[in-house]
């Protein structure tokens, strides 16, 4: 056994990457705070070959030297968009077949572990402030609303957390339905 | 459909969490620099009631503000211990019967989508340095090595997210299992 030297691993340049099947998700920000955060968010995009990133409301967007800190490059890969409000992402992604879900507790909510697409089915999953979760308007304009269970005495995992959890959940059930 | 009010969410106490029962799972940092990583790993390790987190070698220990700032708490809820060299947590955690797991690519390293584990089994899950990855000398000392596929441009998952998916992953398996 030996580690992969980093040059063995497998990685796509910014060109191919660009010209790659994606996996058709968008993560959609809406009125996410921490840079740091948004950084994570493109690395995990970049990883699973993700259609694109809304970066909404106060979501800052790059070039941002805070967002480079954590993206490491992956600004230059991922494509992104920027709005000044959600809902206008929100009517854009659903002209062009996405279906929406926030990544919320809400009454209605199903549990992630509960909760399968078809592999070819569009999906724009979004994810809301840091204390303030996503926002009400917002929610009433999805399709469904995901929870991440939590046992805990918090209940509020990091939002890059979330969405990493999210995106490797919805990619590994594909991935699994596409071998079967 | 209503979004979920904070105090409706079902949070346990730090004292009901320290007396509740455990998912066998133990984080280990082996050399993790970023402090805000380490909160956010607390606070996955809360989510998901996990037995603990060993904090090893440069890896920051609380009481600090700025890992604070991202656990928001947890470190009062989810048991830690501290050890100079990550090796000795990996003897103590083998002396409890643990399974020991890096998260690193290795020649030998399984998928992490095709990990799967007996619901009862306990294992610890190391994760390592944000640039260096998991030491060569802990690497030596595992079980097994698990590596989360990445199709992108970068490769590196940002640590806490890796901890966060992982720990999923892992934990929603076991779920599966046990309402089967």
């Amino acid at each position: 056994m030996y580690k992969t030297p980093n040059a063995a691993l497998p990685r796509l340049s910014v060109e191919e990457f660009k010209n790659a099947e994606k996996t058709p998700f968008v993560i959609v920000l809406d009125n996410v705070r921490s840079l740091n955060n948004i950084g994570s968010v493109f690395r995990t995009a970049d990883a699973f070959l993700l259609r694109g990133i809304c970066l909404c409301g106060i979501t800052a967007k790059p070039p941002h030297r805070d967002i480079e800190k954590t993206a490491l490059g992956a600004t230059e890969s991922v494509y992104w968009e920027y709005f000044d409000h959600t809902a206008d992402a929100i009517l854009k992604l659903r002209s062009l077949e996405y279906k929406i879900f926030a990544i919320e507790q809400t009454s209605n909510s199903i549990h992630l572990q509960n909760f399968i697409s078809d592999p070819h089915e569009k999906i724009a999953f979004i994810f809301g402030h840091e204390v303030l979760g996503v926002s009400d308007d917002v929610l009433l304009m999805c399709d469904g609303w995901i929870e991440i269970p939590q046992f805990g005495t918090k209940h509020s995992l990091n939002v890059a957390v979330s969405a990493g959890v999210v995106i490797w959940d919805q990619y590994s059930k594909r991935l699994k339905i596409l071998a079967s």
